[in-house]
């Protein structure tokens, strides 16, 4: 929190991206109906949102298209289907290391809805992630690399990281707290590196963070004090396991008038309410918070979730002697 | 965020203070069973929680015995029936200015089970505030003074407000958040003031914070991170309107080998989980977050709870109109 004179205040430079189709779409296999990515794309014009991210672009190979929502897979044809042909906010989407046909699947920015392609990678991927960042780069497209599960990475190893992927034409840098293990102390120190990194190699810094410790939003803000400018978020906080920066919580604190909380209440009223009611189940539980505080994947806090157990004593019991 | 190299360790001073039973006490007028109220002190102990606080001393002329539950008026007699002739946990009660006989139900500590006697104020009744302080101080108790609903006061006053509060008998000075108005760094601000005052006259400081933005937690540990050592927390949050720190989260940042976790998980598992089922609600929601945005009392918001509506944007139309 190095900016304590600023509240009342803003920075120019901040973006807000809405994750909600990409983070959320992992709770829903991205089934997500058009009338709700209309919808929210209209809410996102209205409220100000910076970027609108889709999807995955996944592969076909690795998964099956009939498993999941079409954006998952973010065809472009798809993806102009519901959007048109000119699109009122920059469109994202996320390519994950490994994962994607990104020769293919991605092609020139100028045949594309899309503006910004996120690679997606863990420390040990680097130099693949790059190769995905060089090659969106020639197509014309901003371009993000999202460390995922940083906190499992030793500092000198992100240090490394971070001295590589500033070389790349790459735009946007992202801290990934994909465990929801940082605190606002910790977030700092991580901040420091990443801004260091892209002081000296002109690259902006950005914040994913999850909410397994009630932290995604604190964290999220404390990155802004801190000098980061990209930060993701999702109505309702709909994301992964116990989700992500609330969208709400989000504009509620940024004071640019260029932000309005408006058009997100009245999303999460007329659409996350229901997808709710039909059984769509994320967010903030004691599963999520344990293997959070325990800096674990939160894949069995999603399977106990998904097979409505309430036994967090017996569960907590498997977590620590997985560890 | 002041203890950036520190999260590893711990301050012993620090000193969890859980208050399930008054605040929670406020979601469903303090009908808590004997085997409630039994396990949560089991599960306190466990825990290695420094204080328990079991509900208020409320006038019997003004708030009628009939419609609270016993933990509403926090009877002496009643609390050594539950808790024994010698409690292995101080306990705490919180006698609100103007709202408590004090004179009459707060007995010399000798009699008495409780150990602590936390006066809750607004910023424009101080000296009933300290009268009721050395009146307990006198009675031989343990004493704090919570000034309530600090996010509506100036500046000035609140320095006036603990100079005065200073000079008293008190041992702990509360920053409280009713309305949970407070980010991190606002809250820093105001815990240099309360800390400023606190080493002048030798008070410890306290932070008590409500949910509203989801940032109860994260204001508890920049709290906990700037100096205050004082923190109040409530099983799974439990508190009114969106409710408070949850001891969870509390518990699992701490690292004093004296807390443990499982107690409250186990506690949460077997009686949380209950309450809510029996339909009582409290926590993060939309209407919450827009009374603590707009540093309102969250008293509509618990209305259009209690109401079952899910119209979030014409409550927010109303809220605008009230401002």
């Amino acid at each position: 929190m190095k900016e304590i004179s600023k509240l009342l205040g803003y920075r120019e430079d901040i973006r807000v991206v809405d994750a909600t189709l990409r983070d959320g779409g992992l709770v829903n296999d991205f089934y997500f109906t058009d009338e709700f990515v209309k919808a929210l794309y209209q809410a996102n014009i209205k409220a100000g949102v910076d970027y609108m991210e889709v999807g995955y672009k996944a592969s076909k190979e690795l998964f099956d298209p009939k498993k999941f929502g079409k954006w998952k897979f973010c065809n472009d044809d798809d993806i102009f289907e519901v959007f048109g042909s000119d699109p009122l906010i920059p469109l994202a989407c996320m390519a994950d290391v490994g994962r994607c046909d990104f020769k293919n699947d991605i092609r020139p920015k100028a045949d594309s809805p899309l503006s910004l392609i996120r690679v997606a990678t863990y420390i040990n991927t680097i130099p693949a992630a790059i190769e995905m960042i060089e090659d969106a780069h020639k197509k014309g497209y901003e371009t993000s690399c999202n460390i995922m599960a940083i906190t499992t990475a030793q500092e000198g190893d992100v240090k490394v990281a971070l001295d590589m992927i500033g070389q790349s034409p790459v735009d946007v840098v992202y801290i990934v707290d994909s465990f929801g293990y940082l605190y606002p102390e910790s977030l700092a120190r991580l901040a420091d590196m990443y801004l260091e990194c892209g002081a000296k190699y002109g690259k902006k810094i950005g914040i994913h963070a999850h909410n397994n410790q009630q932290l995604a939003f604190a964290n999220t803000i404390e990155a802004v004090g801190d000098g980061v400018d990209w930060c993701d978020a999702t109505y309702f906080g709909m994301g992964r396991g116990a989700g992500n920066c609330s969208m709400e919580n989000l504009l509620g604190f940024l004071r640019n008038p260029k932000y309005n909380l408006f058009p997100v209440l009245n999303f999460i009223e007329t659409h996350m309410t229901k997808l709710r009611e039909e059984g769509v189940v994320w967010g903030y539980d004691l599963q999520y918070l344990m293997t959070g505080i325990l800096n674990q994947h939160p894949r069995t806090a999603i399977s106990f979730t998904k097979e409505k157990r309430q036994d967090y004593t017996e569960f907590y019991k498997e977590l620590i002697g997985l560890d």
